[in-house]
């Protein structure tokens, strides 16, 4: 959140970290008084923020407040806090609960640099409060399920029941409307919870936020006190009050919580205490500011207001966007980590995958692929701004997955499919973030806001291809998909095409089918895409194109006959055989893919068994088509073709899947079986 | 390390943290007697590692010691030490010292994972001394070279020069010889030097080593005592004394430095003060290990005695394993941060930088080429073991650079060129043990010891590509070189070949010659590589062989001329033209390439421009050939070539380039500036 409002001897910034105890009290602390002319505490040299009241003027001193008790009935020793850099921790296994507004996909980004940081250093058992708007509610419920790290609990409150409460505040800014959020936080909190961090999206934590939580112990035993004091103080009152008074004698349009804590700070300055500055350190080419923590031993927060200023020339520049960065391309798997010494507080699912997992032998030849399949991924579902589709009957999604070896096929596919697309990345969070830039760089992906991209993080040898799938066929928001490969680009036409023949077959009512899309290839790097069928076949005719794998699987696509399809006018009918796999058009709701395939193999092949089985028809359309371009061959798959155990392995998943497909569809499953041969060579 | 020498009741095991003040002294706490019979102090219930005589039998538990003296002289509060998760910190910017034996290239390796854990969490300027062979010597002084981490510095030790003392042990390892060298290292370090912490290379920080060095801290003042007394009892003559009686009533062959450590322990118990077990946590099974640190707050350093544990199914392996994979794949770049309020300690060269870095105008156009162009990469020569070719008098080294994408043609290329190759590699941390692994996965890569692997640290946006040959280039060993592509594959009989053909043409005497391999491209993925000239020959013909790029940019190779090169039986010579580009074999104190060319662009023209100014003979080889294989364009190249701004700044580049030859060469470099067009396409 960048700082807004008028300037003022306050400062227009944010409070970084508020400390709420219960409901809120401000408190001074005599002591703060006893500074020397710059700012510093006169007796140790230990580094001091400047009193609240001395805040410069120039508003770049944000002053983090720790908002306490009446300082005669339970005192806090300032300096000792501010200079001891060991305070008394909570105690062992203490549960301490953070509180964050979040909203919309950038935050939500943004709040996971924070929450690994957290995780990193903490040894507590966490509880994040999560006030959030429906988009980072949708985004971090799957993450924070999918990412199942121990001893960390998560609620999420509606941000939209706190507007009321405070949308009568000018403010023109959407985050501003989140920002006046922590005014009202007590009023949305559980009344039970005592004491909460509340923290902003953009800082990263250097230190464990015990140490941050221990200042409240400084204090403990007398919180019930304070708790009456607040309530006969009456913030809730007291900052409506002011609010409404600086309305009066204001020209802005808006007014950020910054400029309201302030305000009412100011009016009882003696009711404010501030944290010692290594809570709050930010990236300011203001002396007094660097004063503040230059010379103290640690630092324990910092504050990005924006990666953007990784490029301003401050000399500890290079510090701050040190720490920022080692979050922010940390593999959040590393903090799926027990507490040490706790007791355990793995979650339900996490017990029972843990249990799945120690099931499995290891001498199996295929316990790779086992793992691999019980393996949960955290998912990061639209880790980019994306706009809904607008509601339309017939509108479709493309459906495909990528690692980061064909990320330049994206623009390339966004040329080709104008429509909404729903693409699952399996990446590390390192190459998320080259994914972001890479998006960022792109004038052609930057301009689409109907491509929902999906990150799946790594984990395991085996690439989950079915499991991304799955993933990205799940966050498909028209009626139909085209479930497609990432290597294929559609002909041009093809968007247009599909919507207008789902109309034309009305198949939302009458017909339960797959619409397939005839595959083709090329050989050849330097290729003009055929702009009609009539093209396409003259570079068929030619030997610039070929049907798909028409050398090496040709059964994979011949059910689909490419013979008639040159001359048909109207779509066909297509009977399933052995090894089919065509690209298909298919509702929303059609059956997911089996995630037992792992690796490259058969993962096609067992969805359109599952489509046969569920009766579906398979409907060739006569104009539709897609190409796949060559590229070289990925790592994982070059990495696994060649080893025996691969096909050993693909050989024993085969049959576990067709002892499913018996189990659940009976007799009807006995063609497909019978069907089963030896693997000429892994789809 | 892993444990060795025989079963016995100190133990087998490594000593993980010897604490050395000056020179040796045992001392005993009389307090560590007082222990319940769990092993647990009695008083305040904090973990406390069994005492040195109550190591259990089995050999699992390794007692990690704090050697020092009389503890009457200077009492060390073991307890509070212990129990106290905030010792008392050094003072702010003090310099502290670690020691590292290391040798050979997979403990080059380990270390390095080790100093980023240490440097991760250090707040104070560290020393480190290393102990190496000439291998580790070679790797570790480019990479911190090349590292430039602020406030570290760096010596070296030769252990060749501790052999002597040590060799008379019996000892059939070759790392147990490095391990007994922790018992001489005192004799090796400065004098001056009053306290080191010796570290193994399979340890990670999980805290700032600082709290380690506090331990010091607890007796200051006393050191100077001590170290007469350590002077007085004669750690020397003891160790020796122990560990010849010890060989005299041993069976076994070799005794490692933990059994001599062990055996002295064993003699004088009183003379032990084990450090508090959460700096030394193993994974273990052992109850009794367990114990002595699952309760503790922190953990303060791991010790993995082999990353082969992460299989083992124990409760603690995730925590481990997880701390232990943060630092291997951690971005050591991030760790370039100054000191925060120590006084700036860059280094000379590091301060240059920056000051050049400074000078950059960032709205220059070209901003990310000057600042790429000046960006020193961290480079781990010898990445993985390499054993360097026995030298032969024409022997060449095949050089060439990649980054992961390319990763899948290095088994290919083994098999078409069986000499010594150099290949630099561009790659982020993570990256790097990506690739070990698939190494590691490859039996043909895995078969081969005498390509050589040099990681270059991936930093900023553009592929440092020139940067890279000349690291590749610079690690060549035999006294020629081909300067290849990662794309190529060269005729399978071209190692012998060119061999042959420097013995005849009596290079290394008689003539200063480039020699040229034509190249060929195919545009097919599927393709069987020409045996023999005569077949490339017949494939050109066929349209399935091009020569290198034809289509796009003839006059890169035209100089060649192929048609010359048809009929010829014997090495002809060429004249250098604007825009000539092969790919040649020189000698290896050849012309460097210009590092100023980054991106993509006009990186091998300026290089055969730099031979032919300094008279270099142009011959071709009419035997010779290589073929470049197809591949999608890499995201570096894809980015930036359809970029106005990278056209424009390439130009500039070239114009810089020319402005220097005419420096350097004077009238003869006129040539070269009035073959300069406009390009129509960059090379």
């Amino acid at each position: 959140m960048l700082p807004r409002g008028r300037p003022r001897a306050l400062g227009a910034a944010a409070l970084l970290l508020l400390l709420l105890i219960g409901f809120f009290l401000l408190g001074g602390d005599p002591e703060c008084e006893r500074l020397e002319p710059d700012g510093r505490a006169g007796d140790l040299g230990c580094p001091r923020c400047p009193l609240t009241p001395r805040v410069p003027s120039d508003g770049r001193l944000r002053g983090a407040s720790a908002l306490h008790g009446d300082p005669l009935a339970g005192h806090w020793d300032h300096n000792r806090s501010a200079c001891d850099p060991w305070p008394q921790l909570p105690p062992k296994c203490e549960l301490l609960h953070v509180a964050i507004v979040c909203a919309g996909h950038n935050s939500s980004r943004e709040v996971i640099t924070l929450v690994k940081s957290l995780l990193f250093y903490r040894k507590n058992p966490l509880h994040l409060h999560l006030v959030t708007d429906a988009v980072a509610r949708n985004i971090l419920e799957t993450l924070f399920r999918t990412w199942m790290v121990p001893a960390l609990g998560v609620s999420f409150y509606h941000a939209e029941q706190l507007k009321p409460q405070i949308s009568w505040i000018p403010n023109k800014h959407y985050s501003g409307l989140y920002g006046l959020m922590k005014l009202v936080l007590p009023g949305i909190l559980p009344p039970g919870l005592a004491r909460v961090i509340v923290l902003d999206t953009d800082v990263t934590f250097a230190s464990d936020i015990a140490e941050l939580w221990a200042l409240f112990a400084h204090f403990s035993g007398v919180i019930l006190l304070w708790l009456d004091r607040l309530r006969q103080v009456g913030w809730e009152q007291m900052w409506k009050l002011t609010a409404q008074r600086e309305l009066l004698t204001l020209a802005a349009t808006s007014l950020a919580d910054q400029d309201i804590f302030n305000a009412v700070i100011k009016e009882h300055p003696e009711l404010v205490q501030p944290l010692p500055c290594v809570w709050n350190v930010q990236l300011s080419d203001h002396t007094r500011a660097e004063h503040c923590y230059s010379e103290a031993a640690d630092l324990k927060v910092i504050h990005w207001n924006s990666p953007k200023k990784v490029r301003v020339k401050n000399k500890h520049a290079g510090f701050f966007r040190n720490f920022y960065l080692t979050f922010l391309g940390y593999d959040g798997n590393l903090l799926r980590r027990e507490l040490f010494g706790c007791p355990s507080q793995t979650l339900p699912e996490a017990e029972q995958l843990q249990r799945a997992l120690a099931q499995l032998d290891e001498e199996d030849a295929c316990f790779e692929f086992r793992q691999q399949q019980l393996t949960v991924h955290r998912v990061h579902i639209t880790f980019l701004p994306h706009k809904p589709p607008p509601p339309r009957p017939h509108d479709i999604t493309l459906v495909a997955q990528l690692s980061m070896d064909r990320l330049q096929m994206l623009e390339a596919l966004c040329r080709h499919w104008p429509g909404p697309m729903s693409l699952a990345l399996y990446l590390t969070d390192a190459e998320a973030q080259q994914f972001l830039h890479f998006v960022e760089a792109s004038p052609v992906l930057s301009a689409r806001q109907d491509v929902a991209y999906h990150v799946v993080y790594r984990e395991g040898p085996l690439y989950p291809v079915n499991q991304l799938r799955n993933v990205a066929l799940a966050q498909a928001l028209t009626p139909y998909v085209f479930l497609s490969d990432i290597d294929f680009l559609p002909a041009y036409s093809l968007y247009d095409y599909l919507r207008a023949s789902i109309e034309q077959l009305e198949l939302g009512s009458r017909r339960k089918a797959a619409l397939v899309v005839p595959a083709f290839e090329t050989l050849r790097y330097r290729f003009t895409f055929p702009s009609s069928k009539a093209e396409l076949l003259a570079l068929l005719d030619s030997g610039l194109l070929y049907t798909f794998r028409y050398h090496e699987w040709p059964q994979g696509h011949a059910p689909t006959d490419y013979a008639r399809w040159r001359e048909a006018q109207a779509p066909y009918r297509v009977q399933w055989a052995a090894d089919y796999e065509p690209y298909v058009v298919v509702p929303r709701d059609c059956p997911r893919y089996d995630p037992r395939f792992v690796g490259f193999g058969w993962n096609k092949v067992a969805h359109i068994v599952e489509l046969d089985a569920q009766e579906f028809e398979l409907l060739v359309l006569p104009e539709a088509f897609t190409i796949h371009l060559p590229h070289a061959p990925s790592l994982d798959i070059s990495r696994f073709r060649s080893s025996s155990t691969y096909r050993d392995c693909l050989q024993a998943l085969k049959e576990e899947f067709h002892q499913d497909l018996s189990r659940r569809y009976g007799a009807a499953a006995l063609k497909y079986l019978t069907a089963l041969q030896q693997p000429r060579s892994p789809a």
